[in-house]
């Protein structure tokens, strides 16, 4: 994130302080040790994965014109939005020249295609937010692209740098590829259901941007005429009142649409643990199983 | 720019419609040909660089609100700021994909580079924006890295495609980063100099939002106390009023910064020349060579 244009460290240096759970690269170096891999690589393409990560963040929080994050100060907010997708910009030229610099056209071929798919996920969004008609179909294929897809080559290129046979870079994909759908359904879950407490991190910023996530395609299929009234005012039209995202919460928990997602997040919760047993049993094993439950019972 | 999300090819074929010059592709077709390549790796490669120029046009638009760009709105007028940088995002992982598969570590590496420092270019010209204390050498940073990295690397991958010696390579690095700088500076100037007539394109856009370029850092240079009194409230403070860009043209013209900026233009037209001469005459060379006089004689 070194830069002598000063701009870019200290937009660089507010995005590290301001945390994160670093799970993306985690999975990576996981992967590449539950591989037996003993070098180096998976160091720098850890950080690769995290600075895609980083640079999404940026430009969604650009796109969103979202205030916080993480429960601080989004950089657009402070530094304005030019900066926001710059930085971002940087910071994803970044990531290709470590990417380069590791020297592996097959990571390269991965992270790439990841790249792509992320962007097109969140261009998929842009057309499906504000549209109550948004089908499960279309949530699935938002979701896979923009979250679970980097997930997915977070995990494979453990695989890759150890050199491991293909069926192993394929149950790490697949392995990612659940897990992150799990973490984005229980992550649309979390936007509702710790809205009505008052300790929740998660502030209903979903219902404010009109994004159309799973809780609600689900309530607005067995809603009544009425019910399909208000989603449309708030969600498709953005007028809201004090009390909509009250309501909101309540018309999701009457048609059981939020616990619905986490019943849904558990399947894919189980493929991603069934996708690790091609790999003997052991600690490094047990610590991914166990990241999914993690991932998973954050919806409690 | 094919993808199944609808609103990506519909924004990539607005662009395409919009036409431009391509020149930068064109730089890697004919260096090629100048290098005696015989493949087809220069055509895939050539449409990297129009991506990834075409990408940093669309983030420029957000970030400029430019409503104009080439005589059409911009892509960001017609769908929103979000569609823009989120195509933006795609285009550029997009032109990663196509060097990966085109395979080269080198070539990888040339336009990795290149892409990071247009990002920072980028971010610098917006910490010079509206600060009339920007000086010649910061302006001279951000060329070099905003255009002429790009031109650089554009016309070095047609002699790393015909594999041909590290020291023509570097003499059409040194061509195209010349040139790129000679460029930059005469599209500066026509920001200005076809604003006083009625036929130009380019319409006092710098101006309007407050850009530091050549003719701007040398007037305010040895401009009097009042001079420097219209700049800081028209650049720094966007304070601007009717007639402001007329008396803008004639503080430039009064003190010959235009004419100044377009004899630089030529000496730097002249480095890119020479840089040439490694290459034996003949008709690729000639093209080259004009093509440079015909980026310069823009501005008359």
């Amino acid at each position: 994130m070194q830069s002598e244009i000063g701009l870019i460290p200290q937009l660089a240096s507010h995005i590290i302080a301001s945390g994160g759970k670093r799970l993306r690269p985690l999975l990576t170096l996981a992967c590449a040790r539950l591989c037996g891999y003993q070098g180096e690589r998976h160091l720098g393409l850890a950080a690769v994965v995290e600075f895609i990560h980083t640079a999404t963040l940026l430009h969604d929080d650009v796109v969103d014109k979202s205030g916080l994050r993480r429960g601080r100060q989004t950089a657009n907010d402070v530094w304005g939005n030019k900066a926001s997708v710059l930085v971002g910009d940087f910071l994803f030229s970044r990531a290709f020249q470590l990417m380069v610099s590791d020297g592996s056209l097959q990571v390269l071929s991965v992270l790439a295609q990841a790249a792509a798919t992320i962007a097109e996920g969140e261009v998929h969004q842009l057309m499906t937010s504000n549209d109550t008609q948004t089908g499960e179909t279309a949530y699935l294929q938002v979701v896979t692209a923009k979250t679970a897809a980097l997930f997915a080559a977070a995990s494979q290129v453990g695989a890759l740098v150890a050199d491991r046979p293909g069926h192993e870079a394929d149950a790490l994909y697949s392995f990612g590829l659940n897990l992150g759908i799990a973490f984005q359904l229980v992550d649309d879950v979390l936007d509702y259901s710790s809205a009505s407490d008052e300790m929740g991190k998660a502030t209903g910023d979903d219902f404010r941007d009109g994004k159309i996530t799973l809780p609600v395609v689900l309530a607005f299929k067995v809603g009544t005429a009425e019910e399909r009234v208000f989603w449309r005012r708030t969600l498709e039209e953005l007028n809201q009142r004090d009390g909509d995202l009250h309501y909101a919460v309540g018309l999701l928990r009457r048609h059981g649409t939020l616990t619905e997602a986490v019943a849904r997040a558990r399947t894919y919760g189980e493929h991603a643990r069934s996708a690790l047993l091609v790999f003997p049993d052991g600690p490094e094993r047990r610590a991914l199983m166990s990241a999914v439950d993690t991932a998973i019972d954050r919806a409690r």
